[in-house]
Order: C-alpha cells, then structure tokens, then sequence
C-alpha cells in the first residue's frame, strides 16, 4: 500500500554540530535499511531545498507511522502524508 | 532528469458529457503512450481527489512543458511541477 | 484501518431540484450501506456548514479510494484524507 | 454534545527532557481519565505527526474549555475546534 | 451556551432581482424573531463588507445548526462558528 | 462606535512566571476598568485557545488605539481589528 | 478619521458592455464627488491590477459604510478596510 | 514616482531596552528627515498593531530601495511595496 | 528601472473560440512590439502553466501600467507586480 | 536550461557580526563567480526585502542543486525553484 511523504527538514541553528552530524548518520543508515526492505520505495530529493518526497510501500497505517516516528530527524521535521492508489491509466498490473 | 508534478482536474459541468468522454479517452492514450516511453515514469492516483502525482524522466524543461502543455485535459488542470535530483541517501546508482 | 476524511459539498445553482433531490436520496443510501457494513464508521455534520467530518474502516486505501470515487455526490465535494492511527494514549486495546 | 478538536504539539527543544517527560506522562494520564469518563469519547494520532483528531462529549462550551486548558501540554499545543452535530444521514440514533 | 458567527453572504448575479429581494425579506424576519427570542443575541455588519459577525446563545450545538441551516440565505453563505465561553476577566457574572 | 477585536496571546516560554504573573495582573485591571467604563463592550474566551474576541466602543480610532498599545501584554499579542456598523436587520435602535 | 481601503474590482464577463459602462461613469462621478468633499482623501491605482488603494476621512464607521456600500460597483468588489491613526513619528499635527 | 509600504516591526524580546530605544530614536530621526524633504509623503499607524502604512513619493526604485533598506529597524521588519499610478478617476492633476 | 511581472492567464471556457484566437494574436503582437524597443526585457513560460514572468524596464510606475493595463489579455489575467533593482553581488555595472 | 529562482535571507540575531560578514563574503564571491562563468544568468534585489529573484542557465537540475545547496547562505535561506521555458511570444531565438 502506497503513501506519498513530503519531509522538510529544519534543524535549529544551536544544535552542537556533532550531535547534527551524528543524527544525519544515524538518518542516513535507518533511511538506506529501509529502502533495502523496499518499504521506503523512492526516496527524492527537492531541487534548492533540505526536503524529500518519497513514496513508501507499506502494509498499513501503522507501519508507516511507526517508521516516520522512529526517523532519527524526526524532530525536526515537517512530515505530510497522502494515500496513493494505482492510477487508472496506469500501464503497470501493480502501482509501481 | 526528473521532475515531480501534481495534477488536480477540474471539468467544468457543462462540458458536453460525449465531449469529456472523448477527451479522457485521449487523455489516457496520450499518458500511457508516454508511460511506455519512459518519459512519465509513475502515475499515482491521490486518494479521494481527481488528482495524481507524477514523476516524470525527460531531456529538459521544454520536454517536459511540451508534454504537459500537450495534454488533452490541460485547459482543466491545475499542474504544479517541482525539479528532483537523487537523494544523496539512496541506495541506487541513479534516480530511480 | 483508520482515516479521517472531511467532506465539503457544493452543489452548483443551476443543477435542476429533481435532480439534485435524486443524488441527495441516492448518497444517503449509499452512505448508510456503509455504515451498516461498519467501513463508515463514524459521520458527523459540522456545525452551520454543508460539509461533514468522517471516520472510515477500511482494508487499504485502494477500498477507501473506491468508496469516495463512488459517491453519488462525489463531483460535488472537496474531500481531504488523513491516515489515522490508534493514539499511544488510548485507553482501548483497538482503534476505536 | 459533540466537538471535534485537533491538537497539534510543538514540546521546545529547550525544555529539559525529564520536565518533558514528566509533562507527557500527567498528559496521559489526565487524557486517559477523560476517555474513560466518556468525556474524551475518540482520540487518534495523525500519520506522520505529534498532532491527534480527538472528539469530546461535553455538556457545554465551558466544560470543554475547562478540559482543553488544563491539559498538561497546554502551552505547548496549537488547538482547533469544531462543532459537531449528528449527521442526517447518520444509521444511528444517538450522535455516536 | 455561546458561538461566535461570520457570515459572508453572495448571491449570484443571474438570481432573479425578485427572487433576490423575497429570499432576503425571508432573512430578515427569520433574523428579527430570533433576536426577539434572544437566541441571536448580537448582529453586526462588517464595514465595506456584505458580512456580520454574530453572537448566538443556544442551549446546544444541534440548536445552533438548525438555526444556521434555516437561514433564508444559507446556500448563498460561507458559515464559520466558534464556540466561546465566559472570559476569566470579564466584569459580569454570566457571558454577556 | 463599535470594533470587533480579535487577541491572540503569546507569552514566550522564557519569561520569568513571576514576571508573567504580574502582566497578567495589570492585564486583568486593565481590561476590567475598560469594562466597567463602558469602553470594552464585551470580552469572549475562544474555546481551547488562549484568545479573545471582544467589542469595543469608543468615540474614535485614536482612542482604540491607545487602548490597545497600552495593554499590559500588548507585545506578547497578535492584534485584528474589524470596524462595525449597525446591522440593517438589528432589532434594536442601537449598535448593541 | 482615517481609514485604509483596498478595492478590488471583478465586472463579471457576462455583464453587457453598455450595462458596465453605465456603473463606471458613476462610479467615477460618485467618487469624484467624494473627492471634492474630502471624504474620499486619496485614492491611487495599484499598478497592473483593476484596484485601488485609498484613504478615507469619515466621521465615524457608519459613515464609512455607507459611503463604501454605496459605491455603484459595491456588489462586483472585494473591499478590505483598516483603520489607521496619526503616526507618532509623523511630522504633521494632524493626521494627513 | 509613488510606492505603497507596508512596514510590520517585531523586536526581539532580547533585545537589550536600552539598544532597541536608541534604534527607535534613531529610526524616528530618520523618518522625519524623509518626511521633510517630501520623500516620505505619508505614514499611518495602524490600529492595533506596530505597523504603518506610508506612501513614498521617490524618482526610481534605486532610491526607494536605498530608503528603505536604510531604516534603522531594518532588520526587524518586514516590509512589502506596491508601486502606484495616479487612479484615472482622480479629481487632481498630479498623483497627490 | 526593472521590475518583475508574474502573469497567470486565464480564458473563460465560453469565449468563442475564434475571438479568443484574435485575442491571442494581438497579445502576441503587442508582446514583441515591446521586446523590440526594449520595455519588455525578458519573457519566460513556466513549465507546466498558462503563465509566465516577465522583466519590464520602463522609465516608471505610469508607463508600466499603461502598458500592462494595454494587455489584449488584460481582463482575463492575475498580474503581480515587483519592483527590483541592482543586486549588489551583480557583476555587471548596470542592472541586467 | 533556465529556471527561476527566489532567495529570501534571514540571518539569525545572535550570529556574531564577524561571522556574518565572513559568510557574506563568501556568498558574494561564490555567486560572482557563478556570474562570470554564465550560469547564474541573472539576479536582481528585490525592492524592500533580503531578498533576489535569479535566473540560473544550468546542464540539468543536479547541477542546479549542486549550485544552491553550496550556497554559503544556504542554511539561512528559503530557495524556491521553478523551471523555465522559452516563451512562444519571445523575439528571440533562444530563451535569453
């Protein structure tokens, strides 16, 4: 089941720079474990700004929460979240 | 180069109904004919809304406007485009 | 699983009363099948407005997404979904 | 009497963790005595987000009032509400 | 029990001259007896402005609806309600 | 002559409380003086927000706005003011 | 007593030509009148759009209102209205 | 040449109170300098609010910006210009 | 003396198609009789839309407006309208 | 291949001074640069405002990003992007 996510990332200017880069790392490897899964499906980023849309395959509702809320970044960011459903002039079976 | 884009249509009620069948059926052949080519490389239907978000693989801007500005169901739409690059916490090669 | 959905009808002017009074009578049968079903789980009326706040059960968004395509009123209608999930502070075992 | 309340929280990256800690678990505590008074009829968490959709069955605007300001992160909390009234369309008697 | 109401009214400009007068005579009665009765209990117009804000004293929401959903005007009018109690440092004992 | 006041409240979280607790004392006296001189016609909590809206009656634009600025928490606010005017359909001979 | 007003003016499409020539002449003079008379103290066009910015110099609101809707383009304008004071920076006297 | 402003203020609360009157002082200086010299044609309070409307009466953009970036409370405003034309229905030769 | 244009273009569906055409043309003509002498600097589509943005160098506010207001598209276009000068990080001595 | 870009800069307060004006520098000289090599084709200042309007010829939107994600400003920055087109209406053969 698919959701489109918009995720903009804003981390305050007081944060220590390493505790920063270290919460990128962590983002980072907890963002790549997930796209292996193939629950995080796309994963792009938006031209001039620190932000993504992504499109996520998971089973439920829960699922997706569960992942947004455990991102390391979770804190500070802004996270939108739309249902998809396969297009109907898709030429695809699926809704890849 | 991708782009994303989010359609919202808007068919005005007094559009003969024969006259919207026909240009939906264009449209469709119009989207998919561009699916096969790659060039529109997912359509997904947003939930509840006659809307989709899109991303598209093209050469350049004026690519993508031809194609955009090409649609049957352009003079009803609404189109937003946002310019993509890949996520530098991707786990392909390219952008996909 | 859970999503909120709101609901704003706008019937154009010049839609003839028969016929509005035909799709009014066809959506409240068709709503409340889905309520008897128990996928449409909760509807309320918003106070001094033609529009509603409701709560769908369903299996996944594409059975949401054909639920609300279906609508009598559907070309009607601005409607926004939001996927909702048990609250970590809920004194139930389930969402309700 | 029903309301329908959305809560968006923003706890600031300043407040000492254990004061946070402390606040969240009174606010549960404090909402999960309203839930099972019956008083905090639904609550559920929005995908994606610290923010829920609750509803409230009070006797009056001031009740509710009273209930909303004495949450723990009050000060902390953007609050909108909305009145609600059983749908025409609603298979139930009662508003539920 | 009170709300506070904004009603922007606009009637389209292919309604019947005739029509549009009698629709408004209708409201203007509607309005005076609900005054009369003090369930209005305020009504001002906006300067410059096709509008009021209102204050109403009712003894629920559901009354509050059936008001507003009975105005002569309603289908020509964009209704936004907020509910309001007493403020802590108001001079008088009750919410006048 | 009468304007509708809309206050939001926004005291930063690192204000002293002994020095917020004071404002608010001076805000209160403030406020009710006004009332009771006639000046500030009516005050309403806006329920779950730390908000008002009130009515003012004062002879003219200067006397509002100095009424205004010199409330004791007058730089913690957000301040809107909307002129009003007799409605048409008032059943009183004045702007009450 | 002064007075900020925005008019925007949208002359609906349909409105036959003479009709719509007709309002503007008294537009014109109505305006021009009030001009003369002080009332109507400054009014500038906002470049590359069918509006204006003006100040007014009433007695009092309903002045102002019944000037405002009284202008013969009133019911094709959205008016937007803010009350203004002598500046304290200002280096005139009055308030011009 | 004339331009509609708008100025909005917000000093930061940790602004030493000596620091910011002496910007403010200095800003006022300012002003009245611009104002003399017929630069500065008109500033308004707002009621309400720490913002003014003003017309500035300049020979090009080049000079406006110039003005305005110079503004000793630069920094803490933000601040919007709409360029203006003499209104065709003005009753006076120049733009005044 | 710059200043930055957005146009969006909007022509109602009853327009006859011819006359929209003539419209068209004219637009057309008028655009490139201003590029020509230099007034209308710059002209971009952008991607995607019925809209474009433009750089106009004219000697002041009246002759912008003369000539958007000129427009063959004027009634049906939003126009939106943004003062610019030099960049002070500009390369170049002048301001294009 | 062109894109529009708008810049609005908001350096925190309590960056030291000395800081700041390094990153400034560094932001001139980066996107004098960028100037001189044709790819940052234009930027103007926007007439009141921290803030440009720019107009950047680059290969593709990865090296867009490149450009604006090394931004010394960058972190202090909100960028919005939006891709160009030659105008059909343009006398010029290419998008200049």
């Amino acid at each position: 089941m698919l959701f489109h996510v918009r995720m903009d990332v804003n981390i305050p200017g007081d944060l220590p720079q390493a505790e920063a880069a270290e919460i990128i790392a962590r983002e980072r490897a907890y963002s790549q474990e997930l796209q292996m899964s193939g629950k995080w499906r796309h994963i792009w980023r938006i031209v001039g700004q620190y932000a993504n849309y992504s499109v996520f395959d998971v089973k439920d509702n829960a699922e997706l929460h569960e992942i947004l809320s455990g991102l390391p970044l979770f804190k500070f960011m802004e996270i939108e979240v739309t249902p998809l459903v396969r297009h109907p002039s898709s030429v695809r079976e699926d809704d890849s």
